[in-house]
């Protein structure tokens, strides 16, 4: 048998060692990813997609372990991805997911990858949204997918998510106007961890405060104080998240979210069949360098370059 | 004469209305544009370019401010892009740089253009590198480029300049180094603002530990303090961000920084000539719709669908 026939086999079968081995396969770019996703898109169920992001230091680990508990207790399955920016800085990993999460992996109802991205400005793993197909594929219940919230993988990645959770932690003091006015946009439903310190309570007023500014919602974004660390709030946070998926199913918006989430990948697709693969083929042949130069020295400008790129790596070797 | 004959006239002779001008035909991506920018191109004189980012509340817009009257006491002409995602709670401006600015604008060294972001989730203007260009066409001595430091605007824009400027406040308490890892790798230069705060030295002591853990800087990035509201700090500022322009030229890392800004200059093109002409057209023919309908019933999948549309709208028109 094929390999991607085997691997397609172990995700109908639910083996957690397949959909590890699909997971790898599709970020390396091996040639029997296209297989293995073609199979995994027919396969997909319904698995509630949770994105979570907030800025390091919120305590979204510990959030995220506390979640996958009650979601268990309820007797529901969960896989986890996170998307971890490398840096040179913590050796590769600023979640440090992998350490954190590895005591659980006995557990068969919970499944964790982490994916490097390409280092803060090398943007986002191009493959974050097959990799949500596979774990669509294997029927978990829910699906976290986590992001640090620096740079741009928290934006690219909330368009695959159903549900958004924002996650804060109070003490920012003055700037938390200016802060959330960025992420009030993304979220569905925010949470303020860390409840247990002083300015909680002033945070959680200020947010509501402007959540309200926004007289055109049909969900207005609910705001959910935990302590992650005690567990504290955090049944009542999957509630709220819950609660949206169901709003979202009532009101026919899922099929808007999830129309959002097949343009993300249709995109991300597009630019690896063009911006990527011209980019790699002009700078494999020396054309790219003599453009750059070209550049440099007012030869010529990018919109030109950029049309003379396409025609000849694109259109041209199809004549 | 052609308009865009009069805006290019206008440039070379330093009017700012000329200027003013440019931007509006560039950003509104009017018919004028390409020659507008190809001649752009060959009038780029010797810029220094400085991309300043960080969270909001660090105190980034008063810095400016008084980096810009630093700039010139010295003698030195300044034009400063501020990058302002719109947002629904805001209505529309977040830096609120325009009413801030414009008490400025009788002072002929100084020019100040906000652009409009798509939003938090629709990413950065397309057009800011070729507003650059307009920049460096009119021959500023330094161009600031001013970035919220939400979503991916901080992190595309940086590509675009010369030296980048972190700005921090102190206060952010235990979560500094988790908060720190993902900007640590894009600055050149770091700057403590509020330093009058409790906390600064504290901070700066843990920035510079951090940045000490990198071993391969040719350029060790300096943490300067400063208090913007007092102009406290801000001409030892200008001076480190003049010190590492002066390396990059020494070094012959400038040419690298350079070709990394027409690349990304080139990528931005070569992105609205593929993607975003194929997404434009196949959602007015109607063909998206039913495409998006035909991968939420598994009937095809994100990387097919890619290549065909590839195909339809890219390849086949030119057969």
């Amino acid at each position: 048998m094929y390999l991607h026939n085997q691997v397609i086999q172990g995700l109908r079968e639910k083996k957690r060692a397949a959909l590890a081995r699909a997971v790898t396969l599709v970020e390396s770019g091996s040639e029997h990813a296209p297989h293995i996703l073609e199979q995994a898109y027919k396969l997909k169920g319904r698995s509630k997609i949770v994105g979570i992001t907030g800025s390091p230091g919120v305590g979204k680990s510990t959030l995220v372990d506390s979640l996958i508990g009650v979601i268990r207790e309820r007797g529901h399955s969960v896989g986890v991805i996170a998307v971890d920016p490398s840096s040179p800085f913590t050796g590769g990993a600023i979640l440090g997911d992998r350490v954190r999460l590895r005591s659980r992996t006995t557990d068969d109802g919970v499944f964790f990858r982490s994916l490097a991205s390409r280092g803060y400005l090398g943007g986002l793993s191009r493959h974050t949204g097959e990799v949500i197909t596979l774990f669509e594929a294997f029927g978990f219940d829910y699906i976290l997918v986590e992001t640090v919230g620096t740079g741009q993988s928290e934006v690219d990645i909330m368009r695959y998510a159903h549900s958004v959770l924002v996650v804060m932690a109070p003490g920012l003091g003055d700037d938390i106007q200016a802060i959330k006015a960025g992420i009030l946009e993304i979220g569905d439903v925010f949470c303020v961890n860390k409840a247990d310190r002083p300015d909680a309570d002033r945070d959680v007023a200020v947010l509501e405060a402007m959540l309200a500014l926004n007289k055109d919602w049909q969900w207005k974004p609910p705001v959910v104080k935990t302590v992650a660390s005690q567990g504290k709030g955090v049944p009542e946070l999957l509630d709220k998240i819950d609660e949206h998926l169901e709003f979202l199913k009532q009101s026919n918006l899922l099929e808007e979210r999830v129309s959002r989430s097949y343009l993300a990948a249709l995109e991300a697709n597009l630019r690896r069949e063009t911006v990527d693969l011209i980019l790699s083929k002009a700078r494999s042949d020396g054309t790219l360098a003599h453009a750059l130069k070209q550049l440099s020295e007012g030869k010529t400008y990018p919109a030109a370059l950029a049309k003379q790129l396409v025609k000849t790596y694109l259109i041209r070797r199809n004549d």
